[in-house]
């Protein structure tokens, strides 16, 4: 068991932490875990990552049942962990919380915006911590902090007591240091996969390409270790119109929800955004309709597609990330350059629905980088636990 | 085209009307429809069916997104419909925007929460009208007013731009006088099923033997045209604990959600509720957490079971409602065991997430009955095309 109160990179919410003991027997008793601060915990003020969405909604009077599903697995709550404002963001900086430290790689971003969660647990302070994950909030902070982290197939897990952005998007994930805490947490909280059998594995081309080089020859070790234990990869392109109009299709699409989602509350309180995320709910405000139909309908054919691949069991690997984490101070401008190129590779789970684990297999320039696993909806389970074998095989579990 | 001005039946909120005209082309084009005031339409106020809920939530700046397919497929968006309060109650009572008349049935309740949707399409004021269905409010409402109605697949339709009541529960139906608009309604906004061929046919005894004589006596001609379509009926029981054990679990789990997704206003907005509402939001709050545990556990266990009966292509086949729609004026009491009588039956799609279509099959004492077709998650477009063409074989459509 972790640690409790301490607070080493500034991974939780400012102010006093209200802890919640778990029941006193479960599946997941002796295990430590911190919820990203967009899950409601009666009593407590989920603030979303901004003060204002704090003061203008108040206590909360119930707690999320996915949270309640966790203490009554016998895992004990720490606390609320920072999150990007309103979850608008990838590289976890929050300009009213403080932008936690990267335990893994301090002088570079810890990602977001499930970054106080990716934090805390790369630090040692809970055993696994819940983020959410829209177009890649759990995956990149997880790949930039060394850790493991998956995004389940959406609507697999109840966001039931959780801030929305994009609802057709989001999903609620986590993050552990080791494969076998990711996939008991999984056991908890995951519906019975739904059909069984994994296999063929697939090199995604178009995601090996656009990593930098450094980062593909990092994971080139866990890729054949991989290899190992489905046997020699097939290569595959998903995505013949190229990742970036992916990305293009997914952000006019989900833009138009979050405005759909957010958009009352923003013009009403008129909150005070941090840099970038302005900008982004700006965008989504003035988002074109027919782009945002034309990324709809993208997605449907581009889910058509992915289901047909991977239906028979095939799971896809590639970098996370196309590289380590961007180092802090880079400019806003450099960020929207790296923000454009990771995203074009979560945009493939994101716009399919499908479920992503990655695990911490690589480090560039000192700095970790991570492999992505991911098959078809509902083999959730089937994921964690070839996870938890491929940690095996390279002596990380 | 319907009539667009007309409200003889009290169908759409009180107030003026701001249709919005539909893209000159498209698959829905010379069609006209309501949504549910629940659905967000950018620059209108959105009720929630509650007057206290209008006020504090204000206009919304942004369509929802299912509403934006809608008319971008070409149909004309007419107004906005009556609900119960926060969807909470299956009978389509409202006594602050007065209650729809059933057009079937004048003298008895039209059915909830959709009321008003079910309610303007019964009476020919639009062809087509959204509704909601978390525990039954798109199904019973289609079933009292005699129209057909779809509760999709749970996740298949997006709900951003929605208000949402148990979000794992919730799911965006809708209402038609024919099979084959409500199919066209689909094939806008559903995704492709996953799976192809339906059959064998299921006839779930449980739900038979719950429904009253006169209701089981006036669906066996439409059961016998099932059979015409899928060959003969194999009898199964998919409850052996009883649906109203089934009731049970979900209202208990449901709650939960329900207070976790509601309570945070409810406690601050301090709304005035009417008869009925009131008391079922006083029982989310004091839900018992060890109960909405047992009900998530069952969940997982009976989605299970349905699926893998299911998996292969199976078809269930049973009444929507266990009778028509009680008269107006029944007591609380009388209410609340129709509720309890109904909800076993309808909780079996609800639980599971499995789409159900009901066709307007039947008449006992002159008020409409439907006949329920249900299926694996998925089958939604088949299960429509099965409803074109049994609907056809009775000489419906």
């Amino acid at each position: 068991m972790a640690a409790a109160l301490d607070d080493s990179v500034g991974a939780f919410i400012p102010g006093p932490r209200t802890p919640v003991a778990g029941a006193p027997a479960g599946p997941l008793r002796g295990l430590t875990f911190a919820v990203k601060d967009l899950y409601d915990v009666a009593g407590q003020v989920t603030t979303y990552g901004n003060p204002d969405w704090g003061r203008s909604h108040g206590v909360a009077p119930a707690t999320a049942p996915v949270v309640t599903s966790l203490l009554q697995a016998g895992a004990d709550l720490v606390g609320k962990t920072k999150t990007v404002e309103l979850a608008y963001g990838l590289t976890g900086e929050n300009v009213w919380h403080g932008t936690p430290i990267n335990p893994a790689a301090p002088d570079r971003f810890p990602g977001g915006s499930s970054c106080g969660s990716a934090a805390a647990v790369s630090a040692g302070l809970v055993d696994f911590a819940l983020g959410s994950d829209t177009g890649g909030s759990v995956r990149i902070p997880a790949s930039y902090c060394g850790v493991f982290g998956i995004r389940p197939t959406w609507g697999a897990v109840n966001l039931a007591g959780a801030c929305a952005l994009g609802p057709s998007y989001d999903t609620c994930g986590w993050f552990a240091r080791e494969a076998a805490v990711l996939a008991r947490v999984g056991d908890v909280v995951l519906p019975l996969d739904a059909d069984t059998g994994l296999g063929p594995l697939l090199k995604v081309e178009d995601a090996w390409i656009n990593a930098d080089p450094g980062t593909a020859r990092a994971l080139g070790g866990g890729l054949a270790a991989l290899e190992g234990l489905l046997g020699r990869a097939l290569t595959v392109e998903v995505a013949p119109e190229g990742l970036a109009t992916l990305y293009e299709h997914f952000r006019c699409a989900q833009s138009e929800e979050a405005w759909a989602t957010l958009g009352r509350w923003i013009e009403q309180a008129g909150p005070a955004f941090g840099p970038g995320v302005k900008e982004r709910f700006a965008a989504a405000k003035a988002m074109d309709p027919g782009k945002a139909a034309a990324g709809r309908a993208f997605r449907r054919v581009f889910t058509g597609r992915m289901r047909a691949l991977l239906g028979g069991g095939a799971v896809l690997a590639y970098p996370t990330s196309p590289a380590a984490a961007p180092k802090l101070g880079i400019s806003l401008e450099a960020q929207n350059a790296v923000r454009e190129a990771t995203m074009g590779v979560t945009a493939i789970a994101g716009l399919a629905g499908l479920p992503e684990v990655t695990l911490p297999l690589g480090k560039v320039d000192g700095a970790p980088v991570g492999l992505s696993l991911v098959a078809a909806p509902g083999r959730d389970r089937q994921l964690l636990a070839l996870a938890v074998q491929l940690a095996r095989a390279v002596g990380l579990a």
